[in-house]
C-alpha cells in the first residue's frame, strides 16, 4: 500500500470516529451540537489524529489505543480555530471553504461551541483513561493539557495577538510558532508515544521529529499565504501578510523560507532513523507536508 | 468555632492556593497570566471549592486531597463568567465590583484568558491524578468534565442564550438552571465524594444535597436580581429582568420564589441527616446561601 492509500484509510477511520464522538445533548440546546459538529466535521487534513495513529502503528500498538486521544486533539485544534476566527480575533469569514462558525451560528454560539469542544476533548481523554484504568493515558492527557494551555497554544495565540502590525524579532516569531502551531503537533506524537509505551530514547526522538514537523508546517503555511490559491486553501491567502503580520516569508524572504522548510523537514526525518522501516509512514507524512497546496 | 470563622479559614486556604496556581508563562505572553489572574483573584464566595473542602472534612479526609479539584472548578466557573460577560454574550461591564475582563484587557485577550483558565483547570486535575496515581481522581475529573461541557454548563448557557427576550415554559427554565448553575455546584460535591471514597449511598445523598443547593442558589440569585443593591452585588442588579429573561421571580412571583427557596434548601439539608453532626458545616452553608445579600 502506498502512502496516499494508507493516508486515506487512516483519515477515513478518523472521520468515522469524529462523526460519532459528539454525544446527544439536551433537547433544549440542540443547536450547540449542530455548531460543534459543523466545524469539527468540516474536513481538513486531520494531521493531528493522523500523527497519533502513525505513532501507534510504528510502535506496533492497536489504533484503538490512541484514536480517542487523536480525535480529542483534533477537537482542541477545532475549538482554537473557531475562537481564532471570531471578529474580536482574526475576523475571518471563511475556513476550509465554508463560512466560519460565527458567520453561521452567531458570535455567542461560536464562543460556546468552542468551549464545548474543548471541554469534550478533555472528557474523551479522561473517560478513556478511566475505562482502561491507565496511568499512562492520564499522563498523556496531561501532556495534551500542557501543550493546549497558556504555556502552549493559548500562549502562542497571545503572542500572535500582541504582534499584529508590528515588526517582531526572530526569537519572538519562533516562540510564537513553537507555541501556536508546534505545541498541538507535538501533543499527538508525545501522547501516543506515552500511551504506546515508548521508552525514554524513543520518546525523545519522536518529540524531536514532531518539533521539526511543527516548524516545517508553519513555514509552509507562511509560504502558502503568499503562493496559495483561494480554491485550494478554502480561505483567502495573503491574510497574514496583508495584516502586517510577521511571517517566515516576511522575515527571511520566499527563497530562504523554502530552503529552511527543506532543512527542517530533513532534520525531522533524521530523528526517525532509529526506527528503521517502521517509520516509513511518518517520514512520508513529513515529506507530503512540504508539497501540500492547502 | 462557629460557621463564619470556619468559612473564613476555608476561604483563606482557597485564596492562598489560587494565588499560586497559575504558573509563570513565556516572557512574550506575560499578559495572559495577568488577564487570567485578574478574574480568578477577584474574590467571590468561592462556593465551589468550599463545597469540596466541606465534603472532605465531613468524610474525614485531608483537605489536600480535594483542594486542587475545588480550585480547578473555580477556574472553570471563572472562565465561564469571562466568556458570559463578553459583548457577544451578556455584554456586562462590571463583575464582583470590578470592570469585566474584556473591559480591561480587550475582547480577544478575554476570550483567550477564558480558554487558558479552562485548559489549566483540566491540567491541574489531571496532574493531581497522575501524581497520586489515583483512578478515583481521574473519575472525579471525568465528573467535572461532564458537568462543565455541552451536556452541563455550556448546554445551560446555550439554553439561556436562546431564551433571551422570550417567555419560556417552566420545564425549560428548570433545565436551563440545572445545567447552567446546578451542574457546576454538583461538580465539586460529587468529585470530592469520589476522591474521598464515599460509598454509593453517601454519593447519592451528597449528590441530592448539591442538586437542591444549586437550585436554591439560582432562586436566590433571581431574588437578588430584584432586591439586591449594586453596592452589595458589585454589578447592576435587575439585569436579567430588564433583559426580559425569564427568572424564578418572573415565573412564580417574589413571595412564591422565597417560599420555594426555603423548601428547596430544607430538602437539601434533609439529604445530610444520615451524616449526623459531621454535616454541620454543609448544613449551615446551605442556610447561609438563603440569607446572602450578594
Amino acid at each position: 500500500m502506498n502512502f496516499k492509500e494508507k493516508n486515506n484509510i487512516y483519515v477515513n477511520m478518523i472521520e468515522e470516529r469524529l462523526q460519532n464522538i459528539i454525544p446527544e445533548v439536551n433537547e433544549y440546546c440542540l443547536d450547540i451540537k449542530k455548531a460543534m459538529s459543523y466545524s469539527l466535521l468540516a474536513g481538513g487534513k486531520r494531521l493531528r489524529p493522523l500523527l497519533a495513529l502513525a505513532v501507534a502503528e510504528m510502535l506496533d500498538k492497536p489504533f484503538d489505543e490512541v484514536i480517542n486521544f487523536g480525535c480529542a486533539i483534533e477537537m482542541i485544534h477545532t475549538y482554537s480555530l473557531i475562537h481564532d476566527d471570531l471578529p474580536a480575533m482574526d475576523n475571518d469569514d471563511y475556513r476550509r471553504g465554508k463560512p466560519t462558525n460565527h458567520k453561521v451560528f452567531g458570535e455567542a454560539m461560536a464562543i460556546l461551541a468552542g468551549d464545548g469542544l474543548l471541554n469534550m476533548a478533555y472528557e474523551i481523554m479522561i473517560n478513556d483513561a478511566v475505562e482502561s484504568k491507565s496511568i499512562d493515558k492520564m499522563r498523556a492527557a496531561g501532556i495534551v493539557a500542557k501543550y493546549a494551555g497558556s504555556l502552549g497554544m493559548v500562549g502562542g495565540q497571545v503572542i500572535d495577538l500582541q504582534s499584529e502590525g508590528k515588526t517582531i524579532e526572530s526569537d519572538r516569531l519562533k516562540t510564537m510558532h513553537r507555541l501556536k502551531t508546534g505545541a498541538l503537533i507535538k501533543a499527538p506524537v508525545e501522547a501516543a508515544a506515552v500511551i504506546c509505551g515508548a521508552d525514554k530514547k524513543e520518546f525523545e526522538l519522536l518529540s524531536g521529529y514532531a518539533a521539526n514537523l511543527g516548524l516545517a508546517f508553519q513555514i509552509k503555511d507562511d509560504i502558502l499565504d503568499i503562493e496559495g490559491t483561494v480554491e485550494n486553501m478554502g480561505k483567502n491567502p495573503g491574510n497574514d501578510s496583508s495584516c502586517n503580520k510577521s511571517t517566515y516569508v516576511t522575515m527571511y524572504g520566499l527563497e530562504e523560507s523554502k530552503k529552511l522548510l527543506e532543512t527542517v523537514t530533513q532534520e525531522g526525518i533524521s530523528c526517525l532513523e532509529a526506527f528503521g522501516n517502521n517509520a516509513q509512514f511518518l517520514k512520508e507524512l513529513a515529506l507530503s507536508l512540504v508539497v501540500r497546496d492547502r
